[in-house]
């Protein structure tokens, strides 16, 4: 095994915040700190762009109890970006590192900065560059390949099982239907987590609609009135991503409907948080004039605050977004140029994980399908609930709950 | 003084859900325990509906330790009502209490439970019944007039403050405009609680705008162009409650926009929550407009989050809501037949309150006003912000927020 190349390092974050981003950051700066093949270690503001323009924090000169209240603070803390590099943005990149003697890059992020690592990297190997690149994974939609799971989303999961557990008692305190539009473009991860709030036999979500699945609005009216006809009130868990059967987004039916128009981001992915709100009343408008005595109609998009509200991360999710990035330094030291790391559940009867080292162009596919759904297994045959089995799989990644309680049904 | 009637007690929750409306239900139960001239505790089911239909939780048979966790459990356990009662109403709901020797009654409740409370307690003195009424307050609005403040407030603030803390975070990392929509139909009270999320000079909150002060549209647009020119990013809360020069609802004029219909409940007030999302995501699409040099702008209503999210109460409201409940019983005692319940903040340097009982038309009067408004001291002279002296009012009823950190800005 060949030494590992001496220089300097870079580290940045892209994408949508998460709630424990920053302990992935703290983790590669830690572990770092303890390699002296890593010189300086500079971070990138705002990803990729702080590259280009070679705008950087110097790492190595942060205090260290600073640096533990910037690993539990939600948000990239060295600036995040939307822009999706092409190969002339690449070569900026790949110029401004040869140029600092950088050696390591770190990205953390989605599939997109995967895609970015994976251009430099080839870049740095066809010039002969000796320069290890490592992507360390986050997203709250937890549709990232390969990996079990993706480091911010089991915050995010715990962040809506909450919101449910407390929608759910309002619902049952003021009776009527209740929508609720959660973020997950295209995988159903997110809105999943939902049925965490569950704990009585007639506890909400008492319907949960996936992108995974075909969005029918005549059926959806007659599955609500169902569920009210039979409970008196109906929880329900809507993802920003749900589609009609030609796929095509209900959030930009409703907009279209509305002769808005919605942003689009430089991916040309549709902003669908831009119009969630008008889904949200959509849903409830549709609901107040075609069903039969139903009066209370309510709906609510999560937001933002899904992936950045404080103090209220997932334990375990904190601590597996500080391994993954110790991991990735960790890992550029071997003798492969470049890798993402993925967590893997380990066979066990305990909720245990380990890291491994897989490609870039796994986590980031020239191809089709580029991102993970959830699996059928966990989806209901009409296509309008969540398997309670799916609690094995998202339960360890939220952790506790809060614990509510309720009063005896005793008559005087 | 005459010695406390002997007979049966019922005690009732009513409209919108708080964190913390089970600690005055559990003080009411603690505290009545103690007393043997209250011999049953019945609670009525969704609030004077149970009453009137008779349907009741003993609660003296109520496990101690479930108790307690329902203490810590949002929205009302017994359940609650919207229903406004009439005079005829109000005759149905004496005669259940006459029938089932009820002497005490505590209605835990906004402005228009403590208009039921001194409608029942005014029939009971003109029947010469003897009937203790005694109106225990919560609202998130903190719109109660009299009482300093009151319970239920501090948890929806601490919520409101920690997501703005979130969301300032994630508005850095991802530059852009980004507006928030706060609960509160008159007062503005939940929404300037945001700005308690400011710990760095140019923290958001940049922009407030109250129900106290008419929005202009173009003006907005004029306030967040100037923000964005500043620091190249502006974040906005706007209570759901705002209306413009002649007085009119901007939720309303945005349904009207979209000819949609919002819902309206018994007492006539508009729902803002349904029709908040398209308020939203029209404020943002005209910025998306008429803006200069802005792409990203986005949107998000906190919805019910606010009043029912749990496990993330502000402890002194919890305490205070504890308390008020406890003083409803221990004040019943006396010779005084009806009253509500106030808080009262004590001269001191630190934080301290006391109760003392307010008649129920100080509470719930004859003629407007009705409610609180915010004191036009905290309002800044232009009408788009709060002033940090409202820390000091606020401040104390939240308690702890989130600790969050940042990188040193020193370049390499």
């Amino acid at each position: 095994m060949a030494s590992p190349a001496s220089g300097n390092a870079v580290v940045g974050q892209a994408g949508g915040p998460t709630v424990v981003i920053n302990q992935s950051l703290v983790g590669v700066i830690e572990e770092a700190q303890k390699f002296p093949h890593i010189k300086n270690l500079l971070g990138a503001r705002h990803g990729v762009r702080g590259i280009i323009n070679e705008q950087f924090f110097d790492l190595n000169r942060q205090p260290k109890s600073m640096l533990e209240l910037v690993a539990r603070t939600p948000a990239a803390a060295l600036g995040a970006t939307r822009d999706k590099p092409d190969k002339e943005y690449c070569e900026r990149i790949f110029n401004v590192f040869r140029k600092n003697d950088v050696r390591y890059f770190f990205y953390i992020g989605g599939n997109d900065s995967a895609e970015t690592a994976n251009i430099v990297s080839t870049m740095a190997q066809d010039a002969k560059y000796e320069l290890r690149v490592i992507h360390v994974p986050k997203t709250i939609d937890n549709d990232l390949l390969v990996t079990d799971h993706c480091p911010g989303y089991g915050s995010a999961a715990k962040f809506v099982a909450s919101a449910f557990i407390g929608d759910n008692l309002d619902n049952r305190a003021l009776k009527g239907v209740k929508i609720n539009i959660i973020m997950g473009r295209n995988a159903g991860f997110l809105t999943a987590a939902s049925i965490l709030a569950r704990q009585r036999p007639d506890d909400g979500p008492h319907l949960v609609y996936l992108p995974e699945r075909p969005f029918d609005i005549d059926q959806f009216v007659k599955d609500v009135q169902e569920v009210f006809d039979r409970y008196g009130r109906c929880l329900v868990a809507v993802s920003e991503g749900i589609a009609d059967k030609d796929g095509k987004l209900w959030a930009e039916k409703v907009s279209v409907l509305r002769q808005e128009n919605l942003a689009r981001d430089a991916f040309g992915n549709l902003q669908l948080s831009a119009g969630a709100g008008s889904l949200a009343d959509y849903l409830a408008g549709t609901l107040r004039n075609r069903s039969k005595n139903i009066t209370r109609v309510r709906s609510d998009t999560f937001g933002y605050l899904q992936r950045s509200f404080p103090g209220y991360e997932s334990e375990v999710d904190a601590w597996e977004a500080r391994l993954v990035g110790q991991m990735a330094v960790s890992y550029s030291l071997d003798d492969t140029p470049a890798g993402s790391v993925a967590l893997v559940r380990l066979p066990s009867t305990t909720y245990t994980v380990g890291t491994k080292l897989i490609g870039l162009r796994e986590v980031a596919p020239e191809k089709p399908p580029k991102t993970k759904e959830m699996p059928a297994e966990y989806i209901n045959e009409a296509g309008n609930n969540v398997l309670n089995s799916f609690r094995e799989y998202v339960g360890p990644l939220v952790g506790d709950l809060p614990k509510v309680g309720w009063l005896e049904q005793v008559a005087p």
